[in-house]
C-alpha cells in the first residue's frame, strides 16, 4: 500500500519536528511498546506497519502487524482483549511508538493467558543471571 | 561470538521454562524496553545482541548494540548517563527484554538532551493524528 504517512524526513525533522513521519524498517515496521494506561505496567512489545499504525490512530483501537502470520492483527479480535488507545507517543528518531491503552480483558493480554507478556524476571543473583522467576504462576492457557 | 546463552528452545520451553534462552532475530538482536525504575516512565527502546545482554547481566549496567554504528554501546559511557539495572524481564517468546533502570543523569537519557526519547505525543484530535505535541520544549542539545 502507499503509505498513509509523510516520508521519513531528515534527522532534524524527525527529532525536532511536529509531524509524524514514522521511520519504518526494511520490513516496513516500527516497534510498538504497549503499557497499561492505568497501572503503567508494560503489557507487550509488538510491531506496526503503516496500515496498522494508521488504523490504530483512526479507530483508537490497537492494530499490529503479526510477523509470524504476516497479516494485519487487530489485537483482541478473537480473545476480546481489545486495546483502547489513550495516548500515542513517538520516540526521537520515530522508529518506535509507545501506546498507553485500556484493555477490555485486563487479565488476558498475553496469548499465554496472562495480564502481561513480561511475567518472568531474571534472578540476577543466581546461575549467572540465566534463571527466570515467574511472578504469575497460573497455568498457561493452551491456544492453537 | 559464540552465544553466552542457551539456544532458543521450542515454543513451550521459551514461554513456560525457567531458563533464559533469548530469541535473537536475523540480525542477532532482541528488543530492549527501558523504563525508569523509580517513575516507571518509558525512557527508550534499543536493541541488544548476545554480547550486550551478557554484559548487562554480568555488570548490572545497561549495554546495547548500536545498529547505526554497528558496535557495542555502553549507554552513558560518553554522556555519563549510565543506567544501573534494577530488574530485567523477558517476554513470552523471549525476543524482547524489559529493564528497569536507575539513570545516573536522569535529565539526559535521550541523545537530544531530554529525560526520555518519547517527548512527543500525537494529537489524536487534530490533522488525522499526524501532529506531534512536545511535552519537553527545551532546546535540543546538539551533539555530533
Amino acid at each position: 500500500m502507499s503509505s498513509a504517512f509523510a516520508s521519513a524526513g531528515d534527522k532534524r525533522d524527525a527529532e525536532e519536528g511536529d509531524q509524524l513521519m514514522p521511520r519504518f524498517d526494511a520490513q516496513g515496521l516500527v516497534t510498538a511498546v504497549v503499557t497499561d494506561a492505568g497501572s503503567g505496567n508494560l503489557l507487550m512489545v509488538a510491531h506496526m506497519d503503516a496500515e496498522a499504525l494508521d488504523l490504530t490512530i483512526r479507530t483508537g483501537v490497537a492494530h499490529y502487524r503479526s510477523r509470524s502470520r504476516n497479516a494485519l492483527w487487530k489485537k483482541g479480535e478473537t480473545s476480546g482483549a481489545l486495546q483502547s488507545v489513550r495516548e500515542l507517543r513517538v520516540d526521537c528518531d520515530q522508529d518506535a511508538v509507545w501506546i498507553k491503552v485500556d484493555v477490555a480483558k485486563p487479565d488476558d493480554t498475553c496469548h499465554t493467558g496472562r495480564a502481561s507478556c513480561f511475567y518472568r524476571r531474571l534472578d540476577l543473583e543466581r546461575d549467572g543471571g540465566r534463571t527466570l522467576v515467574f511472578d504469575d504462576n497460573r497455568s498457561p492457557v493452551l491456544r492453537p
